[in-house]
């Protein structure tokens, strides 16, 4: 690892232009939606750019914005669990205002014209299908009356989240799966298929994980390799670390696993996990970790196979409190997939990289034509899927691209919770400009700039923003570069804001909107 | 663990009374020595109560200081390495005026009359006497012309710290014991016996370790039973930690070890160690380690077998700074060393506590009539002797008194460096004031009050005072409770500052001197 440049750490806490809450709605840099009193946690947005509108899902509401000003036209469906599952929410010992009531978890596109919502409701996810019509005139927004089991598709407690995502019909969801908050697994729900999820009771496999962002990203040209990529903080294995320690993962799956034949019925036969490191070097060789991950944003590049990767990241330490942002390259994801498996050989072992033979065809390949030999996962050899189940974790992690991160913030009151990203062409070339969310309902604009070389990236804290009436933690970021504006989610309502202020810097905007 | 009380934190870094370098001069609350041209590195003070002398070993000089007023009747002795010694360092590629030159490092009283000193002696250590006669007024300083080898007991470089104690004419060191600073051992030297020290090459043992402090402290009233205890921090053995890692170690020794018979002939047969812990509880079970060891201060109780123990320690990170103090007992330190020994089968394994049947007698006992069975460790059996040379370490650490540091300061740009502890009568009971060097110059007293009880101190910053003229480390302090002064030690320097500055509050002493 390269220890040669200093780490990219923000000396100066400092933001060229700072924004009160105030002052933001003052010169018209901020709408918002200040909640309603019965409702609250208005943590699922959905941006549905074809129609125009911005979908929330909250506490036993389901909103609609209009893109353009989220202050009007605003739409509403009540959801609500019914009385008698709210009865025995309270019975089970739970809060009856705070966690039995249905909060939406789950707000996918499931096809032209309809939303897949699920919520936990009162301890009992469930979900429904939400009409939109198939144009914006249409003015539709009504919930289906039939309702779904919502087990393995939104959680049950409220205070724990759901990465999902919807393609091809098949819901892929990395939640937890039951009442006491302790089955976390990756299923695949809904479509033609037998449900499939990760194994269950295999620490291995998952550990105690809080699952932040779900994304398909091809393999190659060929969509029989598409791979889901889940990425998410849990526990470190056992042996792994001394103590208790959290680490930050990335997971990946087969799209086309339909689970094994005599071993792993309805798992995924091709679940691989690797840890993301996102660390600063340090001179002794004792490196500072950052393995919280609070969320992470894909970025495209001109090859689809090849987004960059995000990850916005905190400490595990209650005295020592700061946040990191690292970018990940899918080249390292790759090549840490491909690497050794981690292995060890009973409890009082280390885990090694494993040496052995490992059997054919490779497990983490997906049945393709691509690299022959199997239609399905079905069809894998036996050994096959012994290997796969008993070696989930790749011995290799995957470190940020420069080896270290792109942004560490320390010393300050706030803590980064969400980020999105946006690329801006400036005179000398594009710009990633970095939209960063915090726990005291703020927003950082960040730019990289490159000091030397795009290998020695310097980060200017460009503008800190105050964008919800009180120091709460945002929990849910969309970015539209088509209305080139950004929607932020809270406990206490939603907010819009435009991307960029050049009126409020008050100088010609090519000088302004990129420092 | 106990988890129920807040981290002992300083939120407030403001201390109740902070004097400049220029206050502490006006006010008549500091002397100093401001150097010579010619010397340097002012590491090594040793007080001489009797003879009112505060002995100070330096670059290429010793020094003798009045107690009372340290600015008096200084006296001095040049001692520099040989023209030809400091040609030789200079040709190994060493810097002629930083490190090939005489640095002493060991100052330790020998008998009556007489103190052994050590030096680096421009990377080829050599010890010698230093006379100061029998009562103050023979006004003998004078440094015997015979040399004899500081191999084992002072470092080659001067970079280096040894950790020294002499009794019964003989000297316990733990240094670095070659040219090339790879060597490190605890060793015992002069004396009648042969030389005996630590296993080389055996990183379970020793592993790159940084001695800070040695001290005899009695097991039980027979004096056969004493036990020498070691202080350093080292790199986690391998399979300890993932990743690097700096742990703190405390290690015992029997006074009277001599050696094995067949297998660790002229090595240590009772060399223990176990890792000290000084770490900050987190409530999601991931504790904030302080595991950077810079010094230790004992601290007698009536019981002479149960001195407390104070650690002073910072973090390994370059990103997160701060400092802790942690207090141990020796009921804990003995119930670690009776506790299991670290054992692994083989590199790919975890450090698991030992469980097999441990050999008679326990390693790690001293050859004594309390636990009968032999009268030295030549005698003891062969598998004693085996076991315990693949032994070094034990399994359980020590954890500080409360599970928790009794001072944490973060946020500061300040690190500790050093601290004596001073025990003060005040109306309502003894309390410990603590005197705490920086690496900035200055020295911090502060006084632990319990809370609701002793189980929770809070820590309060009485005063911050800067004692050196420039923000150079404190490397070197001690406490003359019969001159109510302290002594501190600096790369530029030597200065004397009184405990208590009651005049400085200008209100009633009972009320000033414990705040």
């Amino acid at each position: 690892r390269s220890e040669g440049s200093e780490p990219s750490q923000t000396k100066n806490n400092v933001p060229r232009l700072k924004l009160s809450y105030k002052e933001m709605l003052e010169t018209n840099n901020l709408v918002t939606f200040e909640g309603l009193a019965n409702s609250s946690a208005y943590h699922t947005l959905l941006l549905d750019e074809e129609k125009g509108r911005l979908l929330v899902g909250a506490k036993d509401n389901i909103f609609s914005f209009n893109l353009l000003n989220i202050s009007k036209d605003k739409a509403q469906i009540p959801w609500t669990a019914s009385p008698t599952r709210r009865d025995e929410c309270k019975w089970a010992g739970k809060d009856l205002l705070r966690e039995c009531a249905h909060f939406i978890k789950v707000l996918l596109p499931f096809n032209q014209s309809h939303f897949y919502v699920c919520g936990t409701g009162a301890f009992h996810p469930v979900c429904s299908y939400l009409e939109v019509g198939k144009k914006p005139e249409d003015g539709v927004f009504r919930l289906a009356t039939h309702v779904e089991n919502g087990r393995g598709k939104s959680p049950y407690d409220p205070k724990l989240l759901t990465a999902s995502m919807l393609i091809d019909g098949e819901l892929y969801a990395g939640t937890s799966a039951d009442f006491m908050g302790r089955d976390f697994a990756i299923f695949r729900t809904l479509g033609k298929h037998h449900p499939i999820r990760t194994e269950q009771h295999d620490s291995r496999w998952l550990n105690d994980p809080r699952f932040v962002g779900v994304h398909l990203i091809p393999e190659n040209d060929n969509p029989e390799d598409d791979k889901i990529y889940l990425f998410f903080r849990e526990n470190a294995m056992d042996g792994e670390h001394a103590g208790k320690a959290t680490y930050a993962r990335i997971g990946q799956l087969c799209k086309n696993d339909l689970g094994g034949h005599r071993s792993l019925v309805n798992k995924w036969t091709t679940f691989l996990k690797a840890r993301l490191i996102c660390s600063v070097p340090g001179s002794n060789g004792i490196d500072t970790h950052f393995d919280e991950l609070q969320d992470v944003f894909l970025i495209s590049t001109k090859d689809p196979k090849s987004p960059v990767i995000y990850g916005v990241f905190t400490t595990s330490s209650n005295v020592f409190k700061g946040s990191a942002v690292c970018m990940y390259s899918m080249t390292d994801i790759r090549r840490a997939f491909l690497g050794p498996y981690a292995h060890r050989d009973g409890p009082s072992y280390q885990w090694v990289p494993f040496q052995g033979r490992v059997p054919y065809p490779r497990p983490g390949t997906c049945p393709s034509k691509t690299f022959g030999g199997f239609d399905t996962t079905k069809d894998l050899p036996d050994e096959v899927v012994t290997f796969a189940r008993s070696h989930p974790a790749m011995f290799n992690p995957v470190n940020p691209i420069n080896n270290k991160p792109i942004i560490v913030k320390t010393d300050v009151d706030y803590k980064f919770t969400q980020m999105v990203v946006d690329k801006v062409e400036a005179e000398d070339g594009l710009y990633d400009v970095m939209f960063i969310g915090t726990d005291m309902g703020t927003v950082l604009k960040v730019v990289a700039i490159p000091r030397s070389s795009w290998h020695d990236l310097e980060d200017v804290l460009l503008e800190e923003m105050t964008v919800f009436r009180e120091p709460v933690a945002i929990t849910a970021m969309e970015l539209s570069t088509k209305q080139q504006q950004l929607y932020l989610g809270s406990d206490i309502g939603v907010s819009q804001m435009p991307l960029h202020r050049c009126e409020v810097y008050g100088k010609a905007c090519a000088e302004c909107c990129l420092a």
